[in-house]
């Protein structure tokens, strides 16, 4: 899209990064220290729109990676002082670099990208850091992989990107923050660092935790158990592949939240279990009254039910409510080129996917892919893809 | 394929529908009791490939939809003798339709569907059932939809199907109901009703219920702290939107094994409950000795460490171990006909995708697909995305 298009935007594609590109806010040079995904992903972004980026890192090879990158370039001695420094570096020494970093700079913004937020203001508070030029940070983006390499600069795009200025935030830093997230691309949403940080406990360092503690159970499995998992084990586990150094960091660093929202969650695990065993005793009692197994089976309706109730809240794509989708369910073959077939086939009907999964189990073959489409589209695109050839299931 | 093209199958394609539709061993009458998503299914399975089944339902409307379905016939009353019945009813009917149909049916073998098995053996044996001719038999397939209208005759290809028959269960009872299984394209696995139950507990009844109570904290979160959701939440509470009466009568019928796998991970979170608590008071305690800390760390460490242990277990499609794929991750612009570009140009490059997700996030302009294709051909597919115009990530 050229510029002069401008004229024919409609207002859902100025949130494209090709509009975003167009008009940026942030003032050179950013200081960027740490370059793992983050920092190198934050370089590249802004690098991209034309803004200075001078890099550093604790690893020269990291750093010289993500200049190679095309993040930033490598500071010189003689660099004029940055007006706006993003400190991505591990939760555990970020507090540390955040206050050397204000020190030795003493007329730049400073911001970072921490996952827990608390815990770097009370530290900065005990180390005396001048918190009117800080102003934290935390973009919800992420990647299976990490590194300089994994860089991407539409990491951000469309993503929440939270920002908590603290009482002694000035206006000035608030707003250069802000300009950094919109730079690229992500939506911005103030809030203090306990609402962020309690937000973070239970829709990420809570769910990270019960997948891990699920997935552990398995590691004594018999293998013809693990036979039997389906994909249901598998979504609930697929997180527990996670960076084991950089979650007990997180964790260590939110612990008051995460344990608040884990003692709760324990709670509704010990009536579960106290409802299992008293339909154990009621079992192998011959004589029991069936009515004094009401209490139990409640116990456990109310668990499930409730958790339909939280599971019907989490926001889907593009914040659009659940089920606002038609669904159509295809049976594909196992064969090079089947998904394409279909996905051509649904391109064909003029169908936009807002959401695609394909379910698989072991040995089989064929797979049930499941196209979520806008409402009233499903019908229609039923049709095309029957009439292409295609098994639509149910 | 036709059936004189049997010599050039290769011996992976004899699971294929399409070769099982060839030979069925299973002789009819079948009768089925229970015309949901299962009965119907094995129904329709049944029909397809020639043999004569009959419908009974304690729904006339359930029989009638299933009828329509193809699944079967609604049986007249002077049906002869079915050969072989299968009860597809809820769990807590089960044992009770099982004996009516042994001591109705005094000539028929008789399998159920039901996903506990110790609870119905043990219920048979209460009412002196017949077992001679009883095998429990599990087959693990499912859908997100219920009810008649729900059946697939192909639900079954390529999944697992337990058989668990007793120490009384006659060897032509055992091979009628294996026989079944094999003809619907199933993978028979025979178990004793113990280690099925406990191995379901694990894969997927402590899933459930894990994955419930981590929804059930979402009841009363902030509406912010939902925006911040991201995949990771969405995958662990995806079958928390299960539905509460099944789940009751399994969890209830299975209580024993639910409850210890309940109590093993109960024992796990206790630990990273107390380190959390520990972590907590030594961050009060300005001149805590640091080396103090490294204790409830260690704990940290160990659950999200034999997490990343247990998950790694779960076998992958077609029961190959994990990682055993190249991933090429792409982003893919959210705009209709993207996705069937994508693949059109995997086609092309002659590459088959073993799994396939697309990443989303609230608001987010474009998708980051992740396409898993068989070891090797990672950077050969790279090669020619890119040379397509796509943009690869990391």
């Amino acid at each position: 899209m050229s510029a002069d298009s401008g004229s024919a935007l409609s207002p859902e594609s100025q949130d494209a990064p090709d509009a975003a590109a167009r008009l940026v806010g942030t003032t050179g040079p950013v200081r960027i220290v740490g370059t793992g995904l983050l920092g190198s992903s934050i370089g590249l972004g802004l690098t991209t729109r034309g803004v200075d980026v001078v890099l550093a890192d604790a690893s020269p090879t990291a750093a010289a990676l993500a200049q190679h990158m095309g993040a930033g370039r490598v500071a010189p001695a003689s660099e004029p002082e940055p007006n706006l420094i993003v400190v991505a570096a591990p939760p555990d020494v970020t507090a540390a670099i955040i206050a050397h970093e204000l020190a030795a700079h003493p007329r730049s913004i400073v911001t970072d990208v921490a996952s827990v937020k608390g815990a770097v203001l009370d530290e900065l508070r005990q180390l005396g850091a001048d918190l009117t030029r800080y102003v934290g940070s935390h973009p919800l983006a992420g990647s299976e992989r990490s590194g300089p390499t994994a860089g991407r600069g539409d990491l951000f795009a469309g993503r929440p990107w939270v920002i908590t200025a603290s009482s002694g935030s000035s206006p000035e830093a608030q707003m250069a923050v802000r300009t950094l997230a919109v730079d690229l691309g992500a939506v911005p949403l103030p809030m203090d660092a306990v609402e962020h940080d309690s937000a973070v406990a239970l829709v990420s360092h809570v769910p990270q935790l019960v997948a891990s503690l699920m997935a552990a159970r398995l590691v004594e499995a018999p293998p013809a158990a693990l036979d039997l998992a389906g994909q249901g084990l598998r979504d609930v586990t697929r997180i527990a592949a996670s960076d084991p150094s950089l979650w007990v960091q997180i964790l260590a660093a939110n612990s008051v939240f995460v344990g608040a929202t884990l003692r709760a969650l324990r709670e509704d695990l010990d009536d579960v279990v106290g409802a299992l065993g008293e339909l154990d005793q009621f079992r192998t009692q011959r004589d029991a009254d069936p009515a004094k197994s009401g209490q139990p089976l409640a116990v456990l309706a109310s668990a499930i039910t409730d958790g339909n109730l939280g599971q019907a809240r989490i926001p889907g794509k593009h914040g659009a409510p659940r089920h606002a989708f038609d669904v159509v369910v295809v049976i594909v073959p196992d064969e090079a080129g089947q998904l394409g077939r279909l996905f051509a086939d649904t391109g064909a009907a003029g169908v936009n996917i807002e959401d695609f999964s394909l379910e698989h189990a072991p040995r089989q073959p064929v797979g049930l892919a499941t196209l979520s489409v806008p409402v009233g589209s499903g019908p229609r695109l039923e049709t095309a893809l029957r009439a292409a050839g295609w098994v639509i299931a149910g």
